[in-house]
C-alpha cells in the first residue's frame, strides 16, 4: 500500500497544479489585458511541462505496477483510482514534453488571434495559426492512438468523454440524424402558427446580473465556492471549489445570456458537488465532457426551457428587468415559454435552439473526425462546412467564415474530439431526466414551485459523487439503464409537438 | 558559458511559475470566492515548493560554482544577474521545503483570518494565528541569518530591500525623528487658520474608478499591460507585462481611493517599464521594496499631491464627479490642495498624511525588530503598540485592536521588514525629484500641463531600466548621490511651511 500512498501523495500535488493552470486560464480569458498574452502562454506552457513531469516521473510506472500486483488489496475507488493514474500516466508519457509545450503555446496563441480575427471574418489570416494547432493536435493524438491501440479519432473522443467511440457517436447521431430532419420541419410549421413577443427594451447588464445569479442560486450554484463573470465565449472553469462560470451580455436581448448562466450553472453544480473525500485524485474529477455536458443540459434544456420553471422564474423576471421592458405584454409565461423553445435554422451552434442543434454537432463530428484523419485538408474547410450547412440546415455560409467554420472556440483551442459531448450530453440528460420522472412523478410541479433538491439528491446520488469511478456509458446505464436515443427523442416530440 | 546559459533557462521557468504565484495571489485578494480558500493555500503551498526545487537543484549550485571561476567572461549585467540568482540560490537552500510549505500556508490562513478578525477588533482569537507566523517566519529567518551570517532582522531587511540594514535604517530614522514631531506640532498649528471645505456627496464607485483610470492613464499606466480592480487591502500585483493594482472606494469619499490608485499607479509603472531584454532573469526585476515605495511616492507626494498636479487633475474630477458634489466651491486647486496636505495625527498608517506617516513606520520598525529579535512576546503586543502610540502621536488604542496592531496585512502575511520601506522610499523619492528639479527646473510646470514625460525619460534612464543591477543604496547613489534624509525634510518644511 506504500506504492498506493505515493501515488496519491503525488496527485494531491499534480492537482495543485493542475487547479492553478484552471484559475490561471480563467483568468486569461476573463481578466488578463491583451499585453499579458505572450507571458502568460509561457506561463500555461511551464505549468503543463510541470505536471506532465510529475506525472510521469518513472517512479510513477513503479508504483503503478506494485498497485497492480496488488490490486486486491485495494477498494473499489481505489482501483478505479488506479485505473485512471494510469491512464494519465500512459497518456501523459506518450507525448513528448517538447510537443506539449508547443501545443499549450500554440492553442493560447490560436485561441487569442481567433476573438480578433474572427470578428474580421479573416479566414486567409487565421488558417496558419488553427493549421499549427491542429498539426501539433494530430501530431499529439498520433502517438496516444499507437499507446493505447486506439484509432485516432477515437482516441481524441476518448480524451474528452471516456468510453466514446467513433462507432457509439456514429451509432447515435445516425438514430437521432434519421429522425430529426423532419422534426425540425414539422416543428417550424407547427410555430408559425404560434406568434411569440419578444420582450423590447435596453436591459442594463448589471440587472442582468442580479438576475442570473438570483436564478443561479436558486438551482443549487453555491456563491461561497464560486463566481458568475463576463467573458467572450461563455464556459465553466475554475476549480471544484472555486467554480467559475461565464456569461456575455447583450443589452437588447436577455434570454440568451439568461439560458446560457443556467446551462454553464448546470455544469457548475456538478463540479461543485463532486465527491470532496476524493479531491485531490483522478478519480474524484468528474467524468468526462459528455456527462459534464449531461449535466448543463440537464439543467438548461430538460429544467429551465420549461413552462414550469418559467412559472418560478417569472417573478424574478419580473423583479429585475420588469422596468426594462417596454411590451409588458411579452412577460407571461406562455410567451416566454414560445420564446425559449423557438425553432429556427440559423448558422451559430451557440445560439442554436434545442431542435436544431444536433445538426451543428453532427456537422462538426463529421468534419474534426475528417481533419484528424486527414482526410483533407484545412484550404476545404469552408468549402466543406458550406456543402454540410446547406444539406444540413439549407443555410449557405459561403464567404462567411464567421458564422462557418471560425465560430467556434474548440479548434483553435485544440479541443478536436469534443463536440460529439454536446449531442451526447443532450441525450444523457433527456435519459436520466425521465427516469427521475419515472420515481418521481411530481417533479415537474416541484420544478414549478423552486423545489429543486429531489433532482439535486438524484444527481447527486447517481451521478455528481461518482467522479469518474465508471466511464460515461457505464455511468449512464448505472443511473438509468443502457444509453439510448429514445428519451431523447420523446421528450423533444413531446415539447414542441405535444405528443 | 553554457553553466551560465542553463541557469538564465532555468530562472525562465522559474519566473514562468513566480508569475503564476503573482496570478493566483492577486485572484485569491480580488476575486476568489471563501470557499475556495483551503484549497487555494495548497495551490499557492505547491508553487511555492515547485520553484523551491526547482532553484535549489544541485545542479545549480554547481552551475554557481562554474559561473564564478570564469566570472570574467560575463559582462555588467550578467555579474548581477549571477549575483542575484546566487542570492536565491543560498536564500532557498537555506530553508527546508516542508517549512516552506508551512509558512505559505500560515500566511494565507493568517490573511484570511485577519481580513474577519479586524473588523471584529478579535485580538485574543488573532493571536494564535499571528503567533504561527511569527514563529515561522523566524525560524526561516534564523535559519537564513546563519547563513548570511547577518543578524536575524538585517536579515529581515534585506529580504525586502537589499543593502538595508538595522543601523541604516536606525540612523536615517534617527534623523527623521529628531525633526518630526516639532514640524508635525508647527503645521498643525498653522493649517488652524487655513480652512479647508470637504467635498460633500455620494460618488458612485463607476465614476470614482473612471476617475481613477483617466489619471492613471495620463501619468503613464499601460491598459495594454494592466487592470485596476478593487480589494480588501490595496496593492500593486501581478507580473510586470500584466501589473494588477487594486484600491477599495468609499461612496462618501473620493479623495483616498484616488490618492490610492494614483499611488499604486507609482509602482505599476516601474514594473511596466522593467527592462524587457532581461523579463525571465533575476536582474531583470526590480531592486526590492524600499526602491518600489520611493517609486509610488515619488508618484503620490511629489507628483500627485502638488499644486500643479491638482491644476491638471481639476477638470478631470469636474468631469467625472462634478454632478455629484454638492458643494461646488470645494473643487478648487487651492482647497483641494489643502485637502490633500492636510496634517492630521490618526490611528491608522494607510490613512495618514505624509508628514505623521513617518511616525506610523517608526513605531513598526522598532516593534517588528523586537519581535524577530524575540525581545518580547506576542501577549504584549497591544500594551507595546498603544505605549509608542502615545508617546509618538498621543494617542491611546487600548482595547482598540483593530486601529492599533491589527490594522497591517504584513505581519499576518509574514512581512517583518517590510516596514521601513515606506519611508526610505519617502526619503528616496524626495532625493529623486530634487534631482530631477535641478536638472528640470520647468519641471513642476510641465505637471501642472499634464506633460509626464520628462520625469519617465528620467526615471526610466535612472531607475527603471535598471532591475536590480545595483542594490538599493547603491542604485539611489548612481543616481542622486548618497542618500540623504535632507531633501525629504526640505520638501516637508516648502510644502507645509512654505519655507
Amino acid at each position: 500500500m506504500e506504492a498506493y500512498k505515493n501515488l496519491e501523495a503525488r496527485y494531491r500535488q499534480i492537482t495543485n497544479l493542475s487547479e492553478v493552470q484552471s484559475i490561471v486560464a480563467w483568468d486569461e480569458a476573463v481578466m488578463m489585458p491583451k499585453g499579458g498574452s505572450a507571458t502568460r502562454n509561457q506561463q500555461l506552457a511551464e505549468l503543463a511541462n510541470t505536471i506532465q513531469a510529475l506525472a510521469t516521473a518513472p517512479e510513477i510506472g513503479q508504483w503503478i505496477e506494485q498497485c497492480e500486483a496488488m490490486n486486491h488489496q485495494l477498494n473499489d475507488w481505489q482501483k478505479a483510482n488506479l485505473r485512471e493514474m494510469n491512464r494519465h500516466y500512459v497518456q501523459l508519457s506518450a507525448i513528448p514534453p517538447e510537443l506539449n509545450r508547443e501545443l499549450v503555446v500554440a492553442r493560447m496563441q490560436c485561441e487569442q488571434v481567433w476573438r480578433e480575427l474572427r470578428a474580421k471574418n479573416a479566414w486567409t489570416e487565421f488558417k496558419p495559426h488553427l493549421q499549427k494547432v491542429l498539426d501539433l493536435t494530430r501530431e499529439t493524438l498520433t502517438g496516444l492512438s499507437h499507446v493505447f491501440k486506439t484509432p485516432i479519432y477515437d482516441t481524441a473522443l476518448d480524451m474528452f468523454s471516456p468510453g466514446l467511440t467513433t462507432q457509439t457517436v456514429s451509432d447515435l447521431f445516425g438514430q437521432i440524424g434519421k429522425e430529426l430532419p423532419a422534426l425540425v420541419e414539422h416543428v417550424i410549421e407547427k410555430q408559425k402558427k404560434e406568434p411569440v413577443i419578444v420582450p423590447q427594451g435596453s436591459f442594463p447588464m448589471a440587472a442582468q446580473k442580479a438576475l442570473g445569479l438570483d436564478l443561479m442560486k436558486a438551482v443549487g450554484f453555491s456563491m461561497d465556492n464560486g463566481r458568475l463573470d463576463e467573458s467572450h465565449h461563455p464556459f465553466c472553469g475554475g476549480t471544484s471549489q472555486d467554480v467559475r462560470i461565464t456569461t456575455r451580455y447583450a443589452e437588447d436581448e436577455f434570454v440568451s445570456a439568461l439560458m446560457g448562466v443556467l446551462h454553464e450553472t448546470g455544469h457548475a453544480i456538478y463540479d461543485q458537488n463532486l465527491p470532496r473525500e476524493w479531491h485531490g485524485q483522478p478519480v474524484g474529477n468528474s467524468c468526462g465532457m459528455a456527462v459534464h455536458e449531461s449535466q448543463s443540459l440537464l439543467m438548461e434544456m430538460q429544467v429551465v426551457r420549461s413552462h414550469q420553471f418559467i412559472q418560478f422564474a417569472l417573478p424574478f423576471i419580473e423583479k429585475h428587468l420588469g422596468p426594462y421592458v417596454k411590451n409588458r405584454e411579452s412577460l407571461t409565461v406562455e410567451n416566454l415559454h414560445r420564446l425559449v423553445t423557438r425553432v429556427e435554422k440559423g448558422f451559430i451552434r451557440v445560439d442554436a435552439d434545442e431542435l436544431t442543434y444536433p445538426a451543428h454537432v453532427i456537422l462538426r463530428f463529421e468534419i474534426e473526425r475528417d481533419l484528424v484523419e486527414d482526410k483533407w485538408s484545412l484550404a476545404e474547410l469552408p468549402e466543406v462546412w458550406d456543402q454540410k450547412m446547406q444539406k444540413l440546415l439549407g443555410l449557405s455560409t459561403k464567404g462567411n467564415f464567421k458564422d462557418g467554420c471560425m465560430q467556434d472556440v474548440h479548434w483553435p483551442s485544440g479541443a478536436f474530439g469534443y463536440f460529439p459531448a454536446y449531442t451526447f450530453g443532450a441525450v444523457i440528460a433527456a435519459q436520466l431526466f425521465s427516469t427521475i420522472e419515472k420515481s418521481h412523478p411530481g417533479i415537474r410541479d416541484e420544478v414549478a414551485k423552486g423545489k429543486f433538491t429531489t433532482i439535486q439528491s438524484w444527481l447527486r446520488e447517481k451521478i455528481w459523487s461518482q467522479g469518474s469511478k465508471l466511464n460515461t456509458l457505464d455511468l449512464v446505464k448505472s443511473a438509468s439503464g443502457e444509453l439510448s436515443a429514445t428519451p431523447f427523442l420523446q421528450h423533444l416530440n413531446r415539447r414542441y409537438l405535444g405528443a
